[in-house]
């Protein structure tokens, strides 16, 4: 709503009724996890007619490869330790650029609608009057499960999905429902969770989770230099420092983890074919 | 396992350390939510050079379309209320085609990995020595949010996301674990849960779920004819029932569906230009 109500931004296109003709279009895409054979169609299409692309910090080089030389590309990649402000920034500068008349991309990592604040952008063009697009992508835990071989869900282990985010808001302690996390038969899938690992696997091990429930970590996931390393919530911590896992990494825990040696042989014979 | 017993089935790549030259490969590829653009281009990729695809039940038509004309399209689809002999048969017909030196493309909707049982048949593949890839797909939920206007999260709406699916194994209870998917600040995504409906909901708000938490069903999500149909926990069984929703639908619960009515509003809007 704030944008409403910043003179400096008013523009032509604040009532969704009575378009000016200048005001352009938002496309809010999805990057994918980062393997650019793993956009949408409609994800490539977009970025090939794509005139400017803010792109995030998250979004991979490769994927940049679709958007034609002449395109103008602003990187807004946001660094873990300040969001809010960037992330209004961010919205203004849309919000002003689409008033201006230039039709805009704006390329998340993974699904804007996925932890990807997609929503908020959302809404912040949709009460801006601004006319936008939502192109979904593939979630980095989906990406990383075809890759690394971890099926998320599997009729024997798993009866649910969870994702959810082991960022912390500001520097306040990580606010997770551990009790719901720490139920048997579901997979649970942290992104951002590297930072605060051994907090979270102690948690949740507090919260009634099997420490032998197998677990695993993946650096990179459908990148060149992708690595997987696999344990319980008991070692999985440990494992991580010792293997110097680095961001972005998702964690995955459940029975289906247990799952991933025997797929992951098997795909490395099937590459050797 | 129950492939490497069976005789008519032995052939030449049992052994995953001694492959024969005539096995084939298979690719399981997830369809994605239905529009042929919501592919992935690697998915894309792999249909327009495919020459043999086994296809489910919900595989859209308009993505069968990448097929070259002369591949061989088996439908494999299977219907609710048979499951397990179908998939075991699923299983043997690929096993059989790719010792035959067939190379098979497995498309199923969504993505294999989630709710796909892709895991079940990438063990099975691995347990009989056939070499497979697979290629992650969009969930229809995925899909499904972009397309109505649902973000799936929100930073103040919903801490975590949950996929389930509320089809009942052969004729018993649904088994869900309702106290986990009743607990407040989170969105449920029920796959294949139209049918039973009204008793998820019940369930939802006898175990403590705010009756009026927003609720939303989605029929043929990013298809022709798609249709969403807005309410509450406590509603929206009966407006299924007055605005005849059949499947394949997707239910969300949680307080992000009611975000829905002004992007939605806002995406009509935007269409108009």
């Amino acid at each position: 709503m704030y944008l409403l109500d910043e003179p400096h931004l008013a523009g032509g296109c604040t009532d969704g009724h009575l378009p000016a003709p200048r005001c352009a279009r938002v496309t809010l895409v999805g990057a994918g996890p980062g393997d650019p054979d793993l956009l949408t169609v409609r994800a490539m299409k977009v970025l090939q007619g794509a005139s400017l692309v803010l792109y995030d910090h998250l979004v991979s080089k490769d994927v940049l490869k679709y958007v034609p030389g002449h395109a103008d590309l602003i990187y807004v990649g946001k660094e873990s330790s300040r969001h809010t402000l960037p992330q209004d920034e961010i919205i203004e500068l849309m919000v002003r650029l689409a008033r201006g008349g230039r039709a805009v991309v704006r390329l998340k990592g993974g699904d804007g609608y996925i932890f990807g604040r997609g929503g908020e952008e959302a809404l912040a063009l949709a009460r801006a009057g601004v006319p936008f697009d939502v192109v979904p992508g593939l979630s980095a835990a989906q990406g990383a499960g075809a890759s690394v071989g971890i099926p998320l869900t599997h009729r024997d282990h798993s009866q649910a999905l969870v994702f959810v985010t082991g960022h912390r808001q500001r520097d306040d302690e990580i606010d997770l429902d551990w009790t719901m996390l720490a139920r048997p038969r579901q997979t649970v899938v942290i992104y951002m969770g590297v930072a605060n690992l051994k907090r979270i696997c102690e948690r949740l091990i507090a919260h009634g989770l099997a420490p032998d429930t197998p677990a695993a970590v993946i650096e990179r996931a459908t990148l060149p230099g992708e690595r997987c390393v696999t344990g319980s919530v008991r070692t999985l911590p440990s494992l991580a420092i010792v293997h110097d896992v680095k961001p972005p990494a998702l964690v995955v825990i459940g029975e289906v983890v247990g799952l991933q040696p025997e797929l992951a042989a098997a795909a490395a014979r099937s590459a050797e074919r």
